[in-house]
């Protein structure tokens, strides 16, 4: 069975670097954006609307009383797109741990993939440190106040703990849920990753 | 400053072994059994005394109303010995990372040496791996049943968990708290102590 790393992790927590490092040190395939391309050639929705769609949890529709009057309430986000979308992703997860050793980032794959026995790895960080991060990650024309990131950071956060709520029935982040939580406040990336290569499951 | 490495962990999930292996590994100190008999030596009291009161919460004893009546309900664990003793607990630990580089576990040494930076590190797993973990290790003439075993599992955690919030006001493997958690169900003990010794704090 090929080896296989899930990455889940905070935003701004340097989690996406820790699956790259650990992809280029181990020399096996990393999947990220990757998977949304897939799935956007598959169901020829944009990648914009895919990658939106795979961290937000989909609102179900449900018949709501407002007042005296029945009315139906509907989000955005279509449930049935929604599912047929996780079944695909699923789907391309499954084949991408079946090809080769891999590491792959978010997108419920630790819980796609249980059966393969993946190591899970979930990244954290203080909010401070994840702050800092970003701003040292943003594009030069961003200059978003910390109060920004704040609330930015929460929303992003919020949106991949409901989808993986929703998905999974598990807690997003909650340690049972991994093999290793590892927090980037006070480690850096790079000597994460070099411990990191030496894991394995039984 | 010298690397320290704390340990803490659920009772069974294997934490005291890593803790032995990382200090093999990394040929430094090892700290466990010998904070209590150098408490001991401290203060003149048992062994056993000392360890059970560094893994138990002190009770506070406070004037409750029983019907009418006022009365005052004591614990046999007395407060101010147990706070006492954490100060000489705080005080050999401290000195013990003032030493050299070294592995102590247990007995709040992360929230003892905060301001060193250790790597902190909290080790846990699934009951059902404990309880394996715990018959595996257990003396010949020892036949808990499972069901003892689990009544065992979770005293015990209970006690260290209330202790270490009693003293940190801190929750007791709440992954904020640490640097890495690790979870011991899918993984060997050996395997994750080769993958540690390369980890260290910025």
């Amino acid at each position: 069975m090929n080896t296989v790393i899930t990455i889940s992790r905070e935003f701004g927590s340097g989690g996406r670097e820790l699956g790259r490092r650990l992809a280029e040190k181990l020399d096996v395939a990393y999947y990220d954006q990757e998977i949304i391309s897939e799935i956007s050639k598959h169901t020829e929705l944009s990648e914009q609307y895919v990658s939106q769609i795979t961290e937000k949890r989909p609102y179900i529709p449900f018949p709501i009383t407002v007042g005296r009057s029945l009315s139906a309430w509907y989000n955005n986000i279509d449930l049935q797109t929604s599912v047929q979308i996780f079944s695909i992703q699923k789907q391309i997860i499954e084949e991408m741990a079946q090809k080769s050793d891999c590491v792959i980032v978010g997108r419920c794959a630790d819980y796609i993939l249980r059966d393969y026995r993946p190591i899970r790895i979930f990244v954290y960080g203080s909010l401070k440190s994840k702050i800092m991060r970003c701003k040292n990650n943003a594009p030069e024309q961003e200059h978003l106040s910390d109060k920004d990131l704040v609330r930015e950071i929460n929303r992003i956060d919020k949106n991949r703990a409901e989808y993986y709520h929703f998905y999974t029935d598990q807690e997003w982040g909650d340690k049972v849920n991994y093999d290793i939580c590892v927090n980037t406040t006070y480690m850096s990336i790079k000597d994460i990753s070099e411990s990191f290569i030496k894991l394995k499951t039984k």
